[in-house]
């Protein structure tokens, strides 16, 4: 089969690997109809991980299940799926938690606990850039769609169920988020904007979004949300005057350990502290922007071994709250999936490219860029049929 | 009246300072039964806060009523009393959400949030180590204690309804303990062997304390956690053994930025790093020890600015969430009043010391130099009739 | 002072009576702009209660502070306020716990709780149908409102503040409504419509109204619900059909016992037992439709003891849950006046009239016959200046 | 293999029938070592169910895994495994919100939710009174057991989590018990007594026990709840009279629609309304006694059609919340395990008799008939090595 393959900092082409295949009886076998290339995959991609070239990327996958191994008893043969970025087993104790970003059995590395398809250090299993995906834990995994996934168009709303609509969600989720609250999103890429989208599906007050970059700051504005400009102002004073001085209720981060301040230096705390300062006594933050335990590529002694000078004081002054960390997409993909079905929501207005499988490389290039106008990047490995 | 005045650093007396007395209708005044000398005293009494030399200091306190303004319609004469240490208005967005600790009506300085009696910065009022307390918005405030409360031997238990109790029990809600959890608390002070009996109360399963006082590690076995004495092996290696390698499900830091490694130097972030690496993927930490947003007599850098060198990226990376701050005592103390009524909690098992009001700067110098056994001090303005 | 009088069963008159005034130092004194006449003012209008003729009506008030006692520190002369249905202290333990609904302070009745404006059985506190009201615990009940509050086109959104909105929302709160539910709503009166409002901006998926008036079923229809027709077809049947057999996620009552069958004969426990059906295996209910525990003069011997015949066993096998009673507004009114101030709600889509305080009697009359049209009266005291 | 099958109304006998037997590829077969006589085996037994002759009986087990499917990961032959009574298949809807009492799968049943082992109209699985069990979706059912286990002596406590632990600490969540509750419990069967040693664990106030038996009154006491004899005075006046006339903050059910007033009569509806009475203003309440939809046997008109005489306008006037249903087991086994394992938490207070597999129909005789001192009956089909 033809797949994205990883071949080195910067490279990624499409070759042909051997088929993915049915392993375990629980396992499904998945023809990928839309598969995306996410920010996190930039992190490979720029080699500032320890992927082995080789790998197959892709972990944001729809597509129909052509076979099933003799132990799935719910998903069938034909059925229209969306798989979430997390490999989960479905039966260890964090899974039966709802922890499923964080299963205890998907991931044999010692120690560590959850898996992805075709990410670093996050298990055996290979990514769906590509013809097919083998699927673990089928039943668990698969969330089984609507009939009108069969339709390109509306596959353009439902891969995102796969990963950012859900991390969006989630950041929201960790904020706390609740109807009328005052919200500010640090970060406008496609998570960021989903955070914002969720925060106002779910009948937030103000959402405010921070960025510097005018095309996603208009597509900010575009779904309702109130676009804060970074670059000329301090987006702490911008937000403190949208609510009165007293700061939002509720913060998401959606920026992740590399956050540079307009100068264009890195800051690893820099969206941390601003969302600090942002947030009012009392207030939440949620956290899915990436920070790594180690990051000896990083020019800052501190960052080099995870830690961030994060302004504790304040926070703990303010008694703020915080929740963190990589999105369990079950608990949110099939209450999404049920809005997106009746068009309560659409979170394909992030999509600016649809490609061929075969274009991926110049998808990849051109995302990594951050070139004006490519905010979402789809591949259709079937042509887009 | 006589009352305990901070002179400057290191030093306290009893001196006669004017009554208390009513000034507004809302007001109680208090005649003081107990009052006890806490560790957040320390830091005043150790000069590292801009207390104004003169001011009464005091913030656990109960008593009996002696007089109510005209507006006062719940409380009555000779009731006996428990007073939060917060001093709240019970009508700001604030209070109506619970979050009494951050009342916005009850301290005037301009962006502050939150009152306490005789306390630096908390606003202006007299603490109550003297003969007579002003409780402002009295019906809001005063806690009315059963008639068993008028017995000298049973006020060493509903007096630590004022802060400490519901402190360590802010620890675990914090934490969200829940019934089977294991918990690691950071610290055997007051307040973190109140935070593991309260963890206990509620059914956790494993309650492991980290200190290296015997005298304290031997009260947290008393009550049934087990003692981690962290000056001779990791207290991170000893919770990770005793957890079958997960990490406890829930931390709770009882310490605060003056954590000192054991070879006596201080680390701001030293417990907050412990806690990342002693709790599981998942798990949730709560912190009452308190951390300041400036620290200008710090010896550090970082914590001269109020940041902390945190673990951020390992945090971020087990998707754990961390609740801080101060205590919103009146979510809890009726609860707990009515466990201590019903003789299924006695926090009192702390009590070390009982001295008259004019024994208070023995009590000072003793508690702050930790001397062996001075665990809790309690001060009798009555002289404890 | 100008105030609507109740006469007896279905007479009203709008009369002089002596001035509201300020009586304890914590009320407050407010001139009335916008009053309205509430569902459940024709219970007492009809004759139902043992409401005392002479008693002045009206419980959903708001207005300008003209008067404060001088124990009330937050709320100013001049202040534009919204006053909550319920009257309540803020320092009882059910205050305390949010349910100001259920205060055990103002309502001087032994074994009672609760009290409110102008109403049978729940304290001495005279209605806002009125040119002046006394408003008890005056910082803790009125609700200050934003400036824009001065224009009466934006007092039609505000008012809804004081009882209908929070009370829709409230319905939605017990039955736990979340992002992407399906949810059921009995009753399309105001309430009804407010609760499917409410499900709306919280992200429900579909909300479904069930009624039979087509005025109403097309105020359902306008703001987004699904209108169920239910004198025709069986409600429980197009819910089942709209739900894929499933049943609705969540269920709300806005009906109450007076609850007719489409042959217009009463039966207590019809909408419940609707709901039941309605309503998923798993799945929750919120009721605010009115029960009483007595109902001397219904026709049904099980309902005159306040019992219905509910359909328990189909209930406890599909393991639902319900929540019942009158809302506490304070707990939503504050999140949805910032709602209503940045035009994110608008309640007032459902009034039909806007009367002088003197056309109060016609009002009642209309809308007691439920004539067409008659949605929702509000009451201008000051004649809508 | 030896199985304990229902031959028809107060008729079980010990027979030979066909081995249990691996059927599916995610199928495990457990050696039964221990397995319960249950109080819901008696509705069976009693002949007023629709169970068929034939079958083998038995939900709450425990034992040995001799074999696994293909498809089974996790766990491993030779593991101590304790299994819900619930049969779930861990991947449907309901499953994935924790709702496993009310899979959408496990029951082929048309519009039914929910299966279990040996119960009638709960899908074809038979019990495990035998001494060999087939546990479908194994990896998602079994709860793997700590060594200790093996033990004969220590299995007393751990098959209390098949069933009776988790069901009664179930009814406490369902009424949201809190530390420092008091707290009403209707009924002082197994379940009902470990519904208020689930109160206790989780550090309630007050936990009362309303029954008639002696024997079980003196259980209540002994784990420390206060019992209350119905069978001389109201129950409900006791429960306030401790209550300060205020009521219990929770009330737990656990009689079920056979509940008989102290003259012998049964009255679907009196510990529901009894509840209703003894709880508070705003008080909740769990109801995990069994109802039925239909009652075909019952000689009320009303309970014939599963409806009940409630006091809705009392239960509505006092905005309570009631929660019902079956447990799902696997939300709460893990941690309860946790706590028998650290000797937190001893079920097996509970346990009158052990007896082989072959005296299973004295078992029966005895607990059916409430023989004095009959209060839980285990069966060893391995005869208890």
């Amino acid at each position: 089969m033809k797949a994205v393959v990883y071949d080195g900092p910067r490279t990624v082409s499409v070759k042909e690997v051997p088929d993915a295949r049915i392993e375990r009886p629980t396992d499904a076998l998945v023809r990928i109809t839309t598969t995306n290339i996410c920010g996190s995959d930039l992190h490979m991609y720029d080699g500032r991980t320890d992927l082995q070239p080789g790998t197959v990327l892709g972990h944001e996958n729809m597509g129909e299940v052509v076979e099933v191994g003799e132990g799935v008893d719910v998903v069938k043969v034909g059925d229209m799926v969306c798989l979430p970025f997390n490999v989960s087993c479905g039966v260890c104790a964090n899974c039966n938690q709802g922890l499923t970003a964080f299963c205890l059995v998907a991931n044999p590395a010692p120690g560590m606990a959850g898996a992805a398809y075709g990410y670093a250090d996050m298990g055996p299993y290979a990514g769906g850039q590509a013809e097919l995906l083998r699927v673990p834990w089928a039943d668990f995994n698969c969330l089984v769609l609507p009939p009108d996934a069969r339709d390109m168009s509306r596959q353009r709303d439902y891969v995102m169920l796969s990963d950012i609509f859900p991390t969006g969600w989630h950041a929201t989720e960790l904020a706390c988020v609740q109807p009328g609250d005052n919200v500010a999103v640090y970060g406008a890429g496609p998570v960021g904007l989903l955070a914002a989208y969720s925060a106002i599906i779910k009948g937030a007050n103000k959402v405010m979004v921070v960025d510097r970059h005018p095309d996603r700051l208009r597509l900010a504005e575009q779904i309702g949300a109130i676009p804060i400009d970074d670059s000329k102002m301090s987006p702490v004073d911008q937000i403190l005057e949208q609510t009165g001085g007293m700061g939002a209720d509720r913060g998401c981060e959606a920026v992740g350990h590399q956050a540079h301040d307009p100068s264009g230096q890195e800051k690893s705390a820099l969206t941390l502290n601003n969302l600090v300062h942002s947030v009012r006594f009392g207030g939440t933050i949620g956290v899915v922007g990436v920070y790594f335990p180690k990051d000896p590529g990083s020019p800052d002694p501190l960052q080099k071994q995870g830690k961030a000078p994060f302004d504790y004081g304040m926070f703990w002054f303010k008694g703020q709250s915080m929740g963190t960390g990589q999105c369990n997409v079950k608990n949110y993909n099939r209450q999404l999936m049920n809005l997106i079905a009746n068009h309560k929501a659409e979170p394909s207005f992030l999509v600016s490219h649809e490609l061929k499988l075969d274009q991926a490389p110049e998808g990849y290039r051109n995302f990594d860029a951050r070139n004006d106008g490519w905010t979402k990047v789809l591949l259709h490995p079937d042509g887009g049929r």
